[in-house]
């Protein structure tokens, strides 16, 4: 019989049960009160410039903007933009680079290493709160599973490391298995984060990915927990939510028990005029939410 | 953009809540009250005679055992000594049959399934609600981690239906990478579960490998949800809970949501005299269980 081995986490679980509305068991301290701050990617907005976009989002009651990669060599655009808007940027939508961090090449890796620091360090000047990564898409690495998960827990640190420095988080990104099998469960990305042992380091949650991938919304979010960051919205046919019978209940009563301080980011298609749809679904998702404040 | 993929799940969540409280969304049949019933592996109970391990084990409140795999050829040996006792047969601590079903080698595959089938036959004569199986401990066999799930959604339905017609359920038990790198989070072991759409597939927890790996007991079990069936208790370092700082808190409260069903199974060593240790581990569990409720 194996005897012993130090344990990680399991500090924030008092907290989330006095968020929840339950008693904690010991002497903890309250976690924040979490508060449903939507955001979108601006390229599902309608709007001829970057400023109407962004105008239009505003009066739609979006208070985020998830930005593309390529603000990792331009933030400056997104900031003149955003300055007379009270739009705060979410997330940099930063993807794979390719899988160059988990690459069988070492070259690779260290290359993947340095981009990943400077959306980093864009992240940390657009003040957003954290850049999505996925560790690789099918068939972007040789490395097998557990060879890739070392990888991340050896790479990531000095990352992580230039990432808190500049106040945002690197998240991994749990996609479903046709398009990334390494990472589908939101526990398995708050595991490889917690392992990281970096505050630069977490874990997102996309709504999409979780119909196909998760036994439970409600589970899946508890064990993101501190680590969570960033939130994909979509329903269960990737279109907005409330287009199709995708409920957001579970996961929003999940947020509200962690305390949850990050976005919650439209990333998803739109059926029909989205001048009238995208109002109906932020609409829709305030009712999910007060829903879920309901079963609190 | 992919259309559509039929959602599994979910419908619990809202009778979870019930039980932990909150008001439930919609029209939910109630989740069953849980209820914490022990159990032991009768080989870690002192004691001459099998007759006289469990006469010791209902005399400390413990109201299941758990079997070995001897009981698969021999079932007749553990019902007569139970005749006489208010014990039930929790489960049969099966193992991984050197990896056989998730073997790179069809044969041992065909074999590994055959023998699955015989452990949930002899489970149903026992009146167990489990059978628990690793699919494969590390260096078991050459598949990669895709074609060992894979290997498991196609085979285990054939032996849930066997399962599920005795009266039984294959728990898939996730353990920490240092002994089965395949299989490490609950929801993974639920999800799998989910995949084989049979309801005599189902998984487990063990308090002991969770310390080590998820970063959440409570979203753990939650991810468990109906597929779980079966749990063992251990302490961080592997000993009596309560022997060390371990917290059985938060993954009480999971079950409670839940609403488990299943048994609570001593799997673990003991430091000191088992005659006292045993009897002050129970009673830990119940105040565990106890603090779990005051936060329900």
């Amino acid at each position: 019989m194996e005897v012993g081995r130090r344990g990680f986490l399991i500090g924030g679980i008092a907290g989330v049960a006095a968020a929840a509305g339950a008693r904690p068991s010991g002497a903890q301290p309250a976690a924040k009160k979490a508060r449903l701050r939507l955001s979108s990617q601006h390229w599902l907005i309608p709007g001829k410039s970057l400023e109407e976009k962004l105008e239009r989002m505003q009066k739609w009651g979006i208070e985020g903007v998830e930005v593309g990669g390529d603000a990792v060599g331009n933030p400056k655009k997104y900031l003149d933009a955003l300055k007379n808007t009270d739009l705060k940027v979410s997330a940099i939508c930063f993807g794979s680079m390719g899988g160059a961090l988990v690459s069988e090449n070492p070259d690779r890796r260290k290359q993947g290493e340095e981009q990943l620091k400077r959306a980093a360090r864009a992240a940390g000047e657009l003040g957003a709160r954290a850049v999505v990564f996925v560790p690789a898409f099918n068939r972007q690495t040789k490395l097998a599973h557990h060879e890739i998960r070392k990888v991340l827990v050896d790479r990531l640190p000095a990352v992580g490391e230039v990432a808190a420095k500049a106040g945002t988080h690197i998240v991994l990104e749990p996609l479903n298995r046709r398009e990334a099998y390494f990472l589908r469960l939101v526990a398995d990305a708050a595991a490889i984060a917690r392992d990281c042992k970096s505050p630069g380091i977490g874990a997102m949650a996309d709504f999409y990915h979780m119909a196909i991938e998760e036994t439970s919304d409600l589970g899946a979010i508890i064990s993101g927990g501190k680590f969570l960051h960033h939130v994909h919205l979509a329903s269960r046919r990737r279109v907005l939510p409330g287009q199709d019978e995708r409920s957001f209940v579970d996961g929003f009563l999940g947020l509200r028990m962690i305390g949850y301080q990050g976005f919650c980011s439209f990333e998803c298609g739109c059926r029909g005029d989205k001048m009238v749809e995208f109002p109906k679904s932020v609409a829709f998702l305030k009712d999910q939410w007060a829903k879920a404040a309901a079963r609190s």
